[in-house]
């Protein structure tokens, strides 16, 4: 059986990006989990791209993976990006290169060293490359997105842009309360169509032509589309990319637990 | 700083290897963990290594880094090549791509699926290539090179070889006896001593010139050398190549410990 795999960072300016990023002086520690990593991409990196996304952060399974959007937000975004037909060319960016931890200041968020390395992500995707349209899941990523269109390299970008709400906010927003996720989900699905309207006609050339069909009131089947296996590093098993879950943050205290990653493979791949 | 990295598997015959490589139907999981897929190398795959090296298997450390040797086991093989004045020609691959689990079976080391595929390994990396010489690690590894080296691929390969004691050998026979991991140190770096004997006048082009050193009857400084940041995927904190002991396998039982991996920041990283 053929494993398909993304192998990475194999080419300029990505090379560069990769090897030289910004540390603990830029994204202080107490905002950040630096202490994993940075991650830095999900997605085409030759050239290929017709969308971008732009995410906030990674979490640990990502911190796993080494690959961004690669749980239950980027499945959902895997299904908005299906509806426009794109289902291989697009490429994925976060806001922040380390996980958040608590909040992070104003001063670290217009630091000019995070933004102007950031900006040479979008450079490197956006200036002269064939993406059609950009879509940015909650505010940091937008606040990313204007700072970027601000620059002087982005005055001859010409895309579509639609800032929609973060793909896990009615989780997030609702704190386990059913009726609140239900309104929350519905409200998701509400500006997530408002986007599908604001991007589809840009999207040119969609690796599949699809006719556009919108969002209910919750989720459907189909809705959420599973994250290819050419997106991830070559070798990791199945279940990384086909579950999520797996990975956790455990502890007694706070400290334990920002120290801790544990794994534990799903039930019944080992018997 | 710049934090170089291994871009990994980027041209062929290596993209192939890594899209298809043998899965449970040849790595039984009674034998194997295969629920953590395959780890396939460490090193060079440019062509440039000089030495190959064969291990046995991967373990945890292994598992996360998806790169091979990287702990005890990878930086006293570090030392032994730079006794031969080679810092960076070299390429590690394992006689398993999958962890050891229990004890392999003569029935599945003699599985031609495996024997063929771990050579095609063994022709990639050494038929018309510049590998000067071939160190095998433990009676595995020793058994791969023998078999690869009855295929008719191998008839035209001249290159010097030594079949040496498992780096971590001492530890696994003495099983925390102090006198008894003494008597197995001094034995290994014999042991060790008499491959460099062998190994030496065929290393013609090593990274830097090195009079030839033997080793004493235990460890001595610089006989443990660290393994090259620019070995690891890109991104990979500090830590993850600094240290050992940051990946454990834990659980109440034989199944919940086969499906764990703990990962703690080393002590002093996140303060």
């Amino acid at each position: 059986m053929s494993r398909p795999f993304d192998p990475g960072y194999l080419a300029e300016p990505f090379l560069t990006l990769c090897a030289n990023y910004p540390e603990a002086d830029v994204y202080p520690a107490d905002q950040f989990r630096i202490e994993w990593g940075p991650i830095f991409h999900r997605g085409r990196l030759d050239g290929s791209a017709r969308v971008l996304v732009i995410g906030q952060d990674p979490a640990q399974h990502e911190t796993i993976v080494r690959r961004i959007l690669v749980g239950e937000a980027g499945r959902r975004i895997q299904g908005l990006l299906a509806k426009i037909g794109v289902t291989r060319s697009y490429v994925f960016v976060n806001a922040y290169l380390y996980s958040v931890y608590g909040s992070v200041k104003a001063k670290t968020r217009k630091d000019p060293r995070l933004i102007d390395y950031r900006n040479r992500w979008f450079d490197a995707l956006l200036v002269g490359s064939q993406v059609e349209a950009v879509v940015a899941l909650g505010q940091a990523a937008d606040e990313a997105w204007r700072l970027w269109k601000a620059s002087s390299a982005a005055q001859s970008a010409a895309v579509a842009y639609a800032a929609v709400t973060h793909p896990t906010q009615p989780e997030s927003s609702s704190k386990g309360e059913k009726v609140k996720l239900a309104a929350a989900t519905k409200k998701l699905l509400q500006n997530w169509n408002t986007a599908l309207q604001a991007l589809s006609p840009s999207v040119q050339h969609p690796d599949v032509a699809t006719p556009l069909a919108f969002y209910g009131d919750k989720w459907a089947d189909g809705d959420r589309v599973a994250i290819p296996e050419s997106d991830f590093p070559a070798g990791l098993p199945a279940w990384m990319h086909e579950q999520d879950g797996w990975a956790k943050r455990a502890g007694a205290d706070d400290l334990a637990k920002r120290r801790n990653i544990t794994l534990t493979v799903p039930t019944g791949i080992v018997t």
